[in-house]
């Protein structure tokens, strides 16, 4: 991969503009905690493992900018900088728990002296993306067991490289594919309203040399009905104790159609996003966004001005619908709620 | 309505261009064979209805423009552009439905003398206007016994005044309710990748007062599952003998959610658009659309430059996720295969 999702050099935390793509390859720097909640919520930076790293760095950010004359203030400027970032998007649960981390670890250290409570934080920050891409190669390897050579396999909005540090969760397992010289196919839905599966998984996709075909939203009924697709694969954005799933809106749909065409659906989860707290997919809160990411493409109208609209962000699969659960530590089967215990 | 969709005067068709629309209301004259022909391929005139209606003013713009020193040349002229205009779309049976009919017009007046063919023949194409939109209007009425005030419904495309002569197949129930006082809800698809949905139907209703929501094809299933929707209405391009329907991309979805959760699909069709010669959906051809509609939106590209994408203009709803097909003759309900034939 010639591209980096994020990147932490000198204090600064380089990001892939992912609103810019496919058309534009820009990488901006951050170096204040107002840019990294920005690009958090603005979706510059997005996909919930890739999130959390980020935020990881943001609260590292946050570290090399609180004022030093004293540890009491220090950490002030530190905690209530980590709560900002983690107030930039509500669902992601990897957001939360990657801000929680780098608290604790900043706990931990609290007798050191600021200097050294700022590396700990970095060497933190690090292991958190390093952990990612790990999880992430695991993930794909299991998936890999899951398909045949000469699969094709739909995916929805982008888990992939540019959601996480590296290889992506849904997609891990294309880049693994590819590499053991295993062929595998990918129908890639659009994913309206903002499009990361045009933009992002086509674009990731294509640029590795991994077949892939762009649908419509509403083309993956036919395409399953006409007997093309092995299995049905996407990330997830929080996973319930149940197993009920949160992920990208449309998730819900496709788990339908599937379970109809007799398909299997994957969810690839790392353990991060599983919320045991969380019972079912009714805990779940989904993000509603604004009407004009439907309204208007790219800044151009593309329904009456005015007209209402609905825009939820997530939608929660039943756990009835998910074939299994594909881990870093393995694959989970029905009955999620006592398997995914076992897990931890 | 203070809009027409189509409208013949003078030796002109007059029509509102639907690919401007919802930014701009801009009404275009057609008065020779290319531009009609164009109009119908290009989508500026579009939904199967209304296709049918300008292609049988089509035959008298051709009938108009036909040299007049011979019948046989006028005759030679006139049937050749039939077939021109025919060639436009693939799927839309009202159209080639349209067609013969004013051809086999011509064939009746074979002996009179070519003025008054051409007044037969723009008699004919006002008669087939007419009808249309009795239909549209018995179709309605159809459709209100089966839904109950404070109901609301989910529609896909544009099966509106914009897609027939007047009150559009599946929306007409909407401007009839409205008329008698009873409250429907509708949410509309916007229906990638054109747009019909959030471009037409928001449009047509919002302007006539109709409390509409717009959501994406992909939010389907989520406002189902939340027990929004009371039933999910949409038009048709073909109805096979056995009642599998062809319509815009995205029904055979909907219609596999509509049954997991237990929601009728009702199918708005007039009579013409069912296809006593066609046994099942197999048989319906169904058009592929250029890659640059899933690629770009209005000129800007949405995803990278050179992917492939798979972009059926139509899919094949299968029967049994049909639970009745509401023609302006009647409601007709399964086993359509014996039904269908009770119609005619």
């Amino acid at each position: 991969m010639d591209f980096h999702t994020l990147k932490f050099e000198d204090g600064k935390l380089s990001i892939l503009d992912q609103t810019l793509l496919p058309g534009e390859e820009r990488y901006i720097e951050l170096d204040n905690i107002q840019d990294v909640y920005d690009a958090i919520k603005t979706l510059k930076l997005r996909g919930a493992p890739a999130i959390g790293v980020g935020a990881a760095y943001g609260a590292v950010i946050a570290a090399l900018n609180a004022p030093k004359d004293s540890k009491e203030a220090f950490f002030e400027y530190f905690y209530n900088c980590c709560d900002f970032i983690a107030s930039s998007r509500p669902t992601a649960v990897n957001l939360f728990w990657a801000i929680r981390r780098m608290k604790q670890k900043a706990d931990s250290m609290k007798a050191m002296d600021i200097e050294h409570i700022i590396e700990g934080l970095e060497a933190e920050a690090r292991l958190i993306e390093k952990e990612d891409e790990e999880i992430n190669y695991k993930i794909g390897e299991n998936m890999l067991g899951l398909l045949k050579d000469g699969d094709t396999v739909l995916t929805h909005c982008n888990a992939g490289a540019l959601a996480t540090s590296r290889y992506g969760t849904a997609l891990s397992v294309f880049y693994l594919a590819k590499q053991k010289g295993i062929n595998l196919k990918v129908y890639a839905d659009e994913t309206r309203p903002l499009g990361q599966g045009a933009r992002l998984t086509a674009w990731e996709l294509s640029r590795s040399g991994i077949d892939v075909t762009l649908i419509c939203d509403n083309m993956a009924a036919m395409v399953m009905s006409q007997g093309k697709i092995n299995a049905v694969i996407v990330g997830c954005d929080r996973i319930a104790a149940n197993g009920d799933t949160a992920n990208k809106i449309g998730t819900l749909g496709l788990s339908v159609l599937a379970k109809h065409y007799g398909i299997p659906l994957y969810i690839a989860a790392p353990t991060p996003s599983i919320d045991m707290e969380c019972k079912s997919g009714k805990d779940i809160p989904i993000e509603e966004r604004d009407a004009l990411e439907v309204r208007t493409i790219k800044g151009i109208q593309v329904a009456p001005e005015n007209i209402k609209v609905y825009n939820p962000a997530f939608d929660v699969t039943p756990a009835d619908n998910i074939t299994a659960i594909v881990t870093e530590k393995g694959i989970v089967y029905p009955p999620f709620e006592i398997n995914l215990k076992k897990l931890s």
